[in-house]
This record gives structure tokens, C-alpha cells and sequence, in this order.
């Protein structure tokens, strides 16, 4: 299968080229990065130089992809990874399908289901509004009967990942409701932050330092919001805070409902383990064993765990992912595979790199 | 001023000697860790073998502090800090009383008001529990007036110094309550966990790594609640999560409260403006600017702000102490400047070491 | 192929168990682990807990290997990785050996040639001297013929790795002799230092500092000096120091020589492209390219690349190797590939996971 | 004593801020930086808002030094540090020098003793060269008596005031000569690189990673090999390496030389001990104590300790310094001290925070 990746030098697009370097029978044909026309990826990112298949890529101009297309018709990717700054995509799934790729989409720029969201959310107004019906929010546990037949996937935010996750069997039986506040508190490392100079993001104003940040209006916060509703039926009380932690990769979230309004503990339980049972990808580790990003570090998987508070009448569910990984380029990969017919998890390491 | 330090090896420890080696007229005269008997101080902690008055200190056996006294009575300290485990202090606090020194004491055991308390939270019955009515709770904000009195000063826990302090002014006018929940999310720099040989604390654990733990029952739970209680004059419903950060030193609260059972936000902010406009370790930083514990390493401040959430309706608080002072060392010297009727930031740092 | 690992919850042998899971065609039967015989590997290793063929894998102990082969011989590992501590191999390799397993061990018990260098660098007798002619040393880029045959493959430590490629070039043209120095300052990791509890290990012991450690003496200085003696045809005089990184994984060596006693650089330049021409896993980065371990987290992979200090008249060498990947668990696996006729490269990963 | 910082939101700017905060005496009353003039130094520098003289502090433009004398000579600094980029202090010092006030520079601007070697190692021309004589290198330990005189401090570079303390007992004997190479393999927090935006120095690329960064042809070697070839009235042939620590502060050098051309190790320990015996900011730690860089974290100490490799024959000494204190801040205000006829030691913080 031949494959392309736009905006392959940020860390989400290098996180991609280093997930397909596993998957089998894969080639990656086109790469690409604004301004770097003409450089060899292998010299950029040596991380990658020993991959023989991107040994000879050199990266070529987005601007090209129609080119690209005429001059070898044979060698154009059935599927392109896009991996660039929000709000590019909106210009670049136009092109892209009309091209006659699919696209699995890791902006925000195809999840939100209204046009009217992005000036909000995203600070600008939706350019190509006319495809955010036929986008599929490509989280498996959710869509993934949908996925396998979409043209365009959007690939979910890191953050909503790990929450939705972590709600996900509460909201099927639509326990989350607007009376009672769902407060998810999360937690990630620096690579979600990207790969622009920036001082807050020096490592000297990070390392030793914890704060949050986007304290209130995350773009996150709606895409949550969303497909929670969604697969709950009705609306819901929903509060998002991300923090940054002092590591490269990793989200945990700490989410936070109120016991009361919520059926007893041990049914709780149960719904969990049934939900989860049949997904390879979400381990649910019961009550009581703490999930740490560690343990999924490099693979698909999120752990999630239960935990009650009894004195308190509060029940905490704790999930972790690795935010590059299932919060972008495994879950794309997976993405890949659904839309392509093949096995889900092809491609994907099932052990953690720990420590 | 003549003080001694019981258990002066630990990162509390050597966290109030490096404190005390800044405070005028302050003379650490007897230095006691368990098993290091005879050792000098300066070989075991080079960080401090620069501080002249360190430079002869030998360590002496805890059990030995009344012999010490009679041997040379003019060199007894006339105030302690006690730097050790849990239950250790029910031991020596009234030992060190006896001997006519005034105590600071960095242990839970006289943090809670009620002996009953203690086989729940700290695992063990408690053995000095007249000693528990006379402990002053060494937060100033709160009991300055008492500490002043006092002879025996329990020195909070961590964790409870941020979360209190970031719920005091809305404690204090009741506006806490037991029909609303408080979720308080709180993450902390390592040095904690103190400085025992454990395999969940090394370096290779933690770093890159991001993991919440005692999700439910951890000790300063009770803590704060009864801090908080007593401060509004009514119990309240409130959950607390501890998470370990990869980095030495800092903890970040963040709190989360239903808005719509608070009073409007300006109030509310004006609240906070007031009650600390005289507090000068408190620096209320207001609305929207996010505070981050590389700011207050090293010193006694706790910063705070506060954030509204108003789709959620939800109030979120955040603030940030380091650990090790003032949820440890500053304040218990701050606590040391307010029995022997200093001022009260005798000795303490007013700019953090950042980066 | 079934393979088993002693001493699988070490971050040695989780690595192994790791690298294994990638390995096409690989079945690991048996783990083992002192102390906790019985205990189900996932629980004890969450991030090999999605690894479909570890779900049911029990810890047994060591002790009991015999035992395990004769209750069902068919499922007996044909080969072993020992990644237990030093010394504790000398007792195993006998054993295994006998139960008709090859055997890669990851300790130094058969890295040197002579058994009167053991009590000097291990502080220890050798108890199975008689193994010490058979074993191989197991650096491919050396050694690869012979590991083809060999039954017992002393896998090389993780300094000696980086720093015999640093040099094996200049070392097989006789170019390193007694009359000039050759100083290697190595930097490594914390993971190196095993996951036993200790207190220098501690986290807040090891973040925001750096020490050299055994400045003098480490284990590591006679394995460097005996095979780069060997591979050049006479001894050499060359200085060691290892350093403490706050990082988990990595090892980087910077290499110092009298560019006066070595012919013209361009010389030395081709020397290294030629050597290296047709190593698939180390990677000469050419002049002026700065290798950085990143690069080569989680692979097999060593980054090589020379610089000239013409005003003071030295060469410099700078290498980087993962080392728990080359310089332990994937090292091991291309060995036991070597041993058991399979490319070098079976199952492992050709990009690094960066960041 | 009135004092003024030019370039003060950098890292070492605010770090000369937070160690003048600690000084008795100290009125600072001018801060600049470029770009920032008129906004609050306690708003964009948070750690530094709690220091009672800095709360009402505006940024001014340093274009204006003559603007800002003329209007309230009375308020006009004494002294000034120049904590700026490299090239613009050759246009301040003239500047500064002629409003009266006298100078304590951090830039390499007045480092170097000849002209000559600007355009090789700083890439520019000198534009102030005839300041270069009067300028004193400020390094106590050698030049402690012309520093009491001058109206030019030097302040020394971060890597040479840790490698010259290293060696200046023998260069000071004339031990080190042309005929043997001197090795200064040297590690540096990450701060060294400063406070602007750039992707080598973002904390995803520095964390988990180790690299060294212009093995060839920094600026600091120059400075080195000049210091120590004018203490021993000799060149010398000195090879220097940077590298990249993922950590915030602290230098950390091991340097290697030819024991065989050295007199016997016991008259060289004896040399150390004696050199630095009446130097309370080195703290000589003898033969085998390994110094840390968290033991010198926010001092102004250098720690130092000799080892010998007897099977190699060569020496090593091993120092550390904090490189925002020792090889920045707190060497500049010793300097301030000795030109002021203070105490070298006045307002220094005698113990390292640490963990």
C-alpha cells in the first residue's frame, strides 16, 4: 500500500513515518514539509535514517501534490496522512480527495460537527464546511463501523481520547447528564505542544515547572463534549483542564463524577469490563491498579481503572495514553487499516517502550 | 537562637537546615539521625558543607537528647523541628517538651484534632494524644495569633497548605458546604516521597512517567477537610488526588467547585483580593494568570488564581507551593519566626530559584 | 522458536521480553524471576500486559529449570537470555548449557578471557572458568562468524559497545597502541543501574544533577580494553569514565586521541565509511553531524561520527547507542538470531521512537 | 548601593535579579530590556514578585541609560551588570563607563585579551578594543586584588570558570605545557543556552536525549587556554567539548591529562589542598568524594576532586559549579563585592537547594 504523509518533520508526522516503518507491506511514497522542498527526510530526521524504505525520500512541496500526481501516477499514495497546523487541512481535503486519496486527518479541522464551533473553538471560520458531514471521527471504539467505509477520517484529539475513553460506558447507557458536572482534569507531556521555536515551550521552562494551561476554552473541550453526547443521547455538564507535564509523551486524565447520581459501584464495574472486553486496544485494569503513561508508551493502548470515594461519595476514573501514539499516530495507523480492510491492529507494537 | 534538628539527613530535613543557614542570628547547635550517629553532618549533605556554623556538627542518636542537654545545658536548643517519619513524633514530642524546647514538628501525628482519626488515616494508634489540643496548626494565615502562644506547633502537610489555601476565603465565609462536592487534583514533585531506597521512586520509574496515586484514603485527605471545616464552621464534601510529577520539587492544586452555588465571580474575586491583600506569602495572582511552581521554588509563597469555567459553571482555583518549603521547611521556620515573636519571614528567600 | 528469559522483571529482562514481542515467529515459554514464582507476568510488567502471547505467562523460578524441562521437554526453550546480576550466571550457564539451551547472558561472567580478571574488576572468584574459551564475545560487527556457531554468546556491556565501535576501525588497523592515551568519557542513562531500590537511584537524586560515577575502576575498562587489544594485535592504554545522565535510556561517548600519532584525517574519514559500509546497524554519520541518543532510542542502531581539533591537534569521536537496546536487549536478540540462523535483524525495530 | 541590570528578562539577567534580592544593602534601580520598556519586571517575572524593592520596577529602554541619569541622577546606578547577547556590550561598556558608573559584564565582549581573536571565535570585529587592556578577567581566584580596583569586571564564561578552577593549581606551577594534551570533556544544564525561542532547545528535543553541541571551536576555549597559559607562563594544548544535560543548571567537567608527565599523585593532592585551603567559594573534596552538581545548585561554589587511573596513568579532576550562579550571577556579584570593598561573599547563599 502506498501512503503519504503531509507535514512530515513535526512531531506528530514523524511520529506517523516511525509507526508505518513497522507496518507491513507498507510504502511510503510522498512526504512532504512547507519550506523544506528538496531536503532528504533521512537528513532531517535521522531518528528515522535507518528505515531502508526512507532512506531515498527527499521531501517535496504540499503546494505540489497535484504535480506529484501527473508526473507518476503509479507511485501516488491511496492514502495521505495529514499532519499539519489546524486550519490547513480545510484547504488540503479538498485537494486531496479530489485526487482520489483517502485521508486520515490529524487536525482538529474535520471533528467538530457544525461550522458554526470553529470561529469559537478554533478562531477562524471553516472553509470547506461541506465535508464535515462525510467525515468520520475515527475513534474505533466508537465508529469503527463507519471508519471502514469512510473517504476522510478525522483523527480525535489527544486529550478527547483519554476522556471519552474514560466515559465512554457511562455515556452509552446515558449516565452523563447536564444535572451533574463531569470534571476531567488532564495531564500531558511537551510533544503535544509541536515542533515551533517557542519560549514557553524551552526545556528550561518546562523541566522542574508543572502548570496548566488553556485553563478554560481548550479546543478539546467541545470535541469531548460531542461524542459524549453523542453516544449518550443527551447534553452534557462537562469542565476540561490540560496541564503540562515535564516529559516528552503521555496523557493522563483523572476524571472526576459524582457517586450519587451514578448506579452502585459493582454494576459500574461491570458495564466497564463488558465494554471493554472485546476492545484489544483499551485495557481495562479494574479498581484499584493505577495506570501510568509509562505502560503505554509507544503503542494503541489506553489503561483505564476505577477508583471509589466513598467518605466523599465520588467516583474517579483514571485513563492513560500516549498522546503521539493512540493520541494521534497509532490511532491514525489503526485509522489506516480500517479504511484499507485490513487488521486493526497492523502495524502497531503491542509492548510499551518502559523505562 | 539556638535549634535542633531531629532527623536532619532526610530531603525535610536538610530542606529546613538549608533554610536555617540563611536566618540571622540562628545557631543549629544539635543535628540527630538514627543509625548515623558520630558521622559529620558536612560529609553526609556536601550541599550544605559551605555553611560555616555546618562545619563541625557531628549527628547525634535521638535517643541520646536528654543526655545531650545535661552534658552541656547553655548548648540545648531552645526549639526543635521534628524531621521524621510518621509516628515518630508521638514519641518525641513530649520527650523534646520535657526537655523545656519549643517544637516544630513536620509529621502528621498532631495535625488532627481527634485521636480517633488516627487509626484510620496514619494506620496506627496514637500515643501521645493529650499532647493533641495543645498543637497549634502552623498555618499562619489561619492560627498566627495562636502559633505565637504556642509550644508545640504541628507544621501542615503539603498537600493541605495549597488546597487550603486556595479554598480559605471562600472557607471562611461558608460558602463550602456538604451538598456540593470539592474536587481538589493536585500534583507534586517527587521529593515527597522522601529520600528511603524504593523501586516506585526511582529515577527510571518516574521520569518520563506520569501517575496519579492513593487515588482514594491518602492521609492529608482529613487534613484539609478538617482545616476547611473549622474555617467555614461546616463539614464539607471534598475528594482528593495525588499525582507524582517528574520533577524534584512543587505542587499544583487544581480545584474544581460548582459555580452556580457560589455567589457571582466578581465577588468572588473580590473576595480573594481582600483576604490576602495582607497576606505577603499568599500572592494572589487574580484571574487568568496561570500560576506555575517554578515560580515559587525555593521560597514560602503560594500563588493562586482563579478561573471561570462558564459553560460548565464551574470555578476552578489553581495554586502552586513548593513542597519542601512552604509545604515544609519556610513555613516550619516561618512557624520558628512566630514562637520566638520574630518577624515572620526572618530568613526566607523572596525570589525563587527559576530556572 | 521458544525462548525463555531468566530474570524477565529486571528492566534488562523486560526489555529482552520487549524486543521478543516484536520478533516474528517467537514464542517465549518460560520467565522466570527470584522471588516471584507464581505471580502472572502482566500483573507485574503492565506494559507487556497487551502482548497477546504474555497474557498467560507465569513467573517461575530459577531454581526449578530442570524441573520445568522434564514436566514437558516440549516446550522447553531451545534458547535462553540470563539477564540476571553478575555473577549469578556463572552458576546458570552450566546449567542451562546442560538442559541443551544456547544461551545469551547479559552479565559480564563471560565477557573477559581470563578467569584471573575476575576478582580484580567483579570482585569475585570465576566459579565456571572452564565456559570462559567457549563464549563468544557477541558483538556482530566483530565476532559475527563465530556467534553463528556459538552455544554460549556473552552479550557485551552497554559501555563497551558504544566505545569499541567508536574505535574498532582505528583498533583493526593497529592504529591504537601503548604510547598515546585513549580517553573515553561515557555518559549513560539511569536505567543502567538496574531496578533495585537504592538511594542514589532515587529520583530526587538524579534529576536536575550529573556525576561521573566510578571514576576509577568500573567493570566495563577491561572488556573495552581486551577486544579493541585484540581486534589491533597489541595492547592499549585507555582511560574510562562513566556519568550519570538524568535520562532513562542512552549512551553517548565522546572519544579523545592524539590526531599527531594517526594518519591525515581524510584517511581516517575513509577508514571509518569503508568499515561501515556494509553495517547495517551502525551508522556513520560522516564529520560534523552530531549524533544525539535520541536517535537511537529503542534500536539496535550505533551513530558514529568524527570531528578534528586541528589548534590542539586531537581527534574526537562521538558515538550513541540506546543501552538497554544495542546496548543489551537488542543486541541479545540479533544474537540470538546469529545463533539460530535468522537475519541479524528479525524483529527489530528499524526507527527510533523520538520524542 | 544603587545597581542596574541591562538585559534583565534573560536567564541570567533574572538570575543576577534573584541573587541581588538576597543582598543586604542592595537597591536596584534601573532594569532594561530591549522591546519591554514600560512593562512591569514583577509581571513577566513572576519568581522575582515576592522581593519587596522589585514590586514597583518598570523595564526602560536601554537606549535611554543617558535619558535615565540625566532625569534623577540621585537614583543612577553605581554599577551596572550587563547580562546581554555576546557583541552588545562592546557598545554599552564605553557608554556605561562614561555615565561614571563601573561594569561587571557577562558577555565573552572583554574576555579575551587581544582583538585578534574576536573575529575567529566570536565572529565580529571588536568595536571597542581599546577597553580590552583596562578590562579585568573576574575570576576572584586569580585576579582578586586587580577586581578590587577595577571599573571593568570580565565576567568569566560558565565552562572556563569551571575547567580553570580545575586546573589553575597546576597551570599555577607551570605543570601544564605544549607537550601534552589537556582533555576538558564538560557537561552544562541547559539554561547555558538562554531564553530565546529555538527548536534544539525546546524540551521535547532535550529531555531523554544527550548530545554534545559544537565539539569543535566554542568560544569558551580561547578563554580557557588564555587564563591557564597566563598563570603558568606557557601555552598550553587543550581540547574542549560541550555537551547538553537535560537539566536546568549546573557544569559539570572531567579533565583528563597525562599522569606520566605530572609529578607524583601525593604532591599533587597536596597542591590542590593547599591552593584552595584560604578559598572559601572552592571546596577541594579530596581524592575519590565525587562532586554533584545539586551540591553547588544556586551558589557560588566549586567543587573539586582528583582521581587517578594508576593502570592508565593519567589524572582526572573532577569539578562542578552551578552554571547560572557560579559561572553567571553569583560570580558577578562577588565581583560587584570586591569592586565595592565588600566582602567577596556578601549576599551569596552559603547551601545549595537541594533536591
Amino acid at each position: 500500500m502506498k501512503v503519504g504523509v503531509v507535514g512530515a518533520i513535526g512531531y506528530t508526522g514523524s511520529a506517523v513515518l516511525g509507526v508505518l516503518s513497522g507496518r507491513p507491506g507498507t510504502e511510503v511514497t510522498v512526504v512532504t514539509s512547507r519550506g523544506d522542498a528538496g531536503r532528504r527526510l533521512a537528513d532531517m530526521l535521522p531518528q528515522l535514517s535507518g528505515v531502508p524504505g526512507y532512506r531515498d525520500l527527499a521531501l517535496e512541496d504540499p503546494a505540489d501534490l497535484e504535480k506529484i500526481k501527473e508526473k507518476d501516477p503509479a507511485r501516488f499514495p491511496e492514502a495521505f496522512f495529514l499532519a499539519v497546523s489546524h486550519r490547513a487541512s480545510m484547504a488540503l481535503v479538498p485537494r486531496v480527495l479530489a485526487l482520489g486519496a483517502k485521508v486520515i486527518d490529524l487536525t482538529g479541522d474535520f471533528r467538530l460537527k457544525s461550522p458554526l464551533m470553529y470561529p469559537e473553538w478554533y478562531k477562524c471560520e471553516h472553509t470547506a464546511p461541506e465535508f464535515l458531514a462525510e467525515a468520520v471521527y475515527g475513534l474505533p471504539e466508537i465508529h469503527r463501523a463507519e471508519i471502514r467505509k469512510a473517504r476522510l477520517v478525522a483523527n480525535p484529539g489527544c486529550y478527547p481520547t483519554c476522556v471519552i475513553l474514560s466515559l465512554l460506558p457511562l455515556a452509552e447507557k446515558s449516565l452523563l447528564g447536564p444535572d451533574s458536572p463531569v470534571v476531567c482534569d488532564c495531564k500531558s507531556g511537551v510533544s503535544g505542544a509541536g515542533r515551533s521555536a517557542s519560549v514557553p515551550n524551552l526545556f528550561a521552562e518546562v523541566a522542574e515547572n508543572f502548570r496548566p494551561y488553556k485553563v478554560v476554552g481548550h479546543a478539546h473541550t467541545p470535541e469531548m463534549a460531542q461524542q459524549l453526547a453523542l453516544a449518550g443521547g443527551k447534553p452534557l455538564r462537562l469542565t476540561f483542564t490540560p496541564h503540562l507535564v515535564p516529559m516528552n509523551r503521555g496523557i493522563e486524565a483523572t476524571v472526576y463524577l459524582d457517586a450519587e447520581k451514578l448506579p452502585p459501584y459493582p454494576e459500574l464495574r461491570d458495564l466497564y469490563e463488558e465494554r471493554y472486553a472485546s476492545e484489544r486496544f483499551v485495557r481495562f485494569r479494574g479498581e484499584g491498579a493505577v495506570p501510568e503513561t509509562a505502560d503505554v508508551r509507544g503503542t494503541n493502548f489506553c489503561d483505564v481503572a476505577l477508583f471509589r470515594d466513598e467518605a466523599a461519595g465520588m467516583l474517579k476514573i483514571v485513563s492513560v495514553i500516549d498522546n503521539l501514539a493512540r493520541g494521534a499516530a497509532t490511532q491514525a495507523v489503526a485509522n489506516l487499516n480500517l479504511v484499507s480492510g485490513e487488521d486493526e491492529g497492523l502495524g502497531l507494537a503491542s509492548a510499551a517502550l518502559r523505562p
